[in-house]
């Protein structure tokens, strides 16, 4: 039996009763390698699972996926996944080829970015594409953030942006620094698309029992306090008014 | 304190870790209405809670908010939600609200059917509004699910479809019922979304650890078995070629 497990979105609390009995049950455990998404140590899951847990890294774990598959036709492998395992489709396809090859599938849902954003109060489904903007964003020329944002503003589409963090040498992002680089490359490709008095939202620890959720203009959003990381914005797009009347109210 | 803690969308046994802790140390615990949509009973969750569990329907909630949060000013006190808090704006007012009040709030998500709906590989982002087909649909004559799927499909969304169930008294709407439904008011109001060879997906346990898709027309579905309830239908707008390349396997 194969196990995709989410792990939900902070520490090895957040799993199911669901999940930790079958985590316990396997004789390998697996974990995609987002641990940087998680607030707690490989050693702490261990400890919590009271057994070993092989990280590996997103793209070796779709590179594994045949040998994961087959060392489930006669064992009981779990593979842990940050989030909620079917937010992503490279778990789809566990499910598709672990059916082909005749090894029962059994997925353990947990909480996803993807609904945590509600807190914000915007209408989920009214959300686009998500996009995340990477530390050398700058110096590389990236503009795929600003992209998704000009795709998802064309379709009248919310954006949530998603900022790098690499815990391990205690960098994150911040949503000033996000902010200018969006206004960076809005300089640069001129689509007119964020300014200064762009309204948006700047949220940290998206998902934990203690988000912030804050909203204004870029230039306000810019001198506000977030705390802790990690952060994260959201650029509403056309907005219905009970979402206007929920923004209004973040910010008293 | 107010904790608004996320069930999940299976049993007892879908709470996480902390959000178990957290409901063992409230003084008042308090779910929200939807208890048809969990596969336990009340007993079997104070069971696992070691306390009394008040049931109230969802309006009630509503009304009741500031009773709710007015007690967490000196009890700690749990809302229970099935799915994720975040997932309805009426929780999002809860926040709002106690964040007036003074009164601190820690939410606890947790699964999601808007994200559990991933199992079948059609990018979530895509998804446009859900809706529901209630079980007097025909005799009241309502539109709305068909409504929904023209604005989706206007959009270029995908549409999930919500079968009702009523547990209590061993009633689930099948998939083959629901297309009926969707057919015959396709039928008076003629705008062509839908016909006997859209494709179309059915699924059943959406969010528990056996769910099962099909994908084929509606003729095709229609005749499909998909075991036990709760049932659930998604009517694919544009597929992207990775997209429709998953619905193909789905076929195997």
């Amino acid at each position: 039996m194969l196990y995709l497990i989410g792990l939900g979105l902070g520490n090895e609390q957040d799993i199911t009763l669901r999940g930790l009995d079958a985590v316990k049950r396997c004789d390998v455990v697996y974990l995609e390698g987002y641990t940087s998404l998680l607030q707690c140590s490989v050693e702490e899951l261990e400890t919590l699972y009271g057994k070993k847990v092989i990280v590996s890294a997103r793209g070796d774990v779709e590179n594994k996926m045949d040998e994961i598959i087959d060392s489930a036709k006669e064992k009981d492998v779990a593979l842990l996944i940050v989030g909620d395992p079917m937010s992503a489709t490279t778990h789809i396809s566990f499910l598709i080829e672990a059916r082909k090859k005749g090894v029962e599938v059994k997925v353990v849902h947990n909480a996803s970015i993807l609904t945590a954003v509600g807190v914000v109060g915007l209408e989920l489904y009214k959300y686009g594409k998500m996009t995340s903007i990477p530390f050398h964003a700058v110096a590389q020329g990236v503009t795929a953030p600003y992209d998704a944002l000009f795709g998802n503003l064309e379709c009248e589409l919310h954006t949530l942006v998603l900022l790098d963090l690499d815990p391990v040498s205690n960098k994150f992002m911040t949503i000033p620094e996000a902010l200018d680089v969006l206004l960076g490359i809005e300089e640069k490709v001129g689509k007119g698309i964020i300014n200064l008095d762009t309204v948006v939202v700047g949220v940290a620890r998206l998902g934990s029992d203690n988000p912030v959720v804050r909203v204004g203009t870029v230039k306000e959003v810019k001198e506000m306090d977030f705390g802790k990381s990690p952060f994260a914005l959201i650029i509403p797009s056309k907005l219905h008014f009970v979402e206007e009347e929920v923004l209004e109210m973040w910010k008293c």
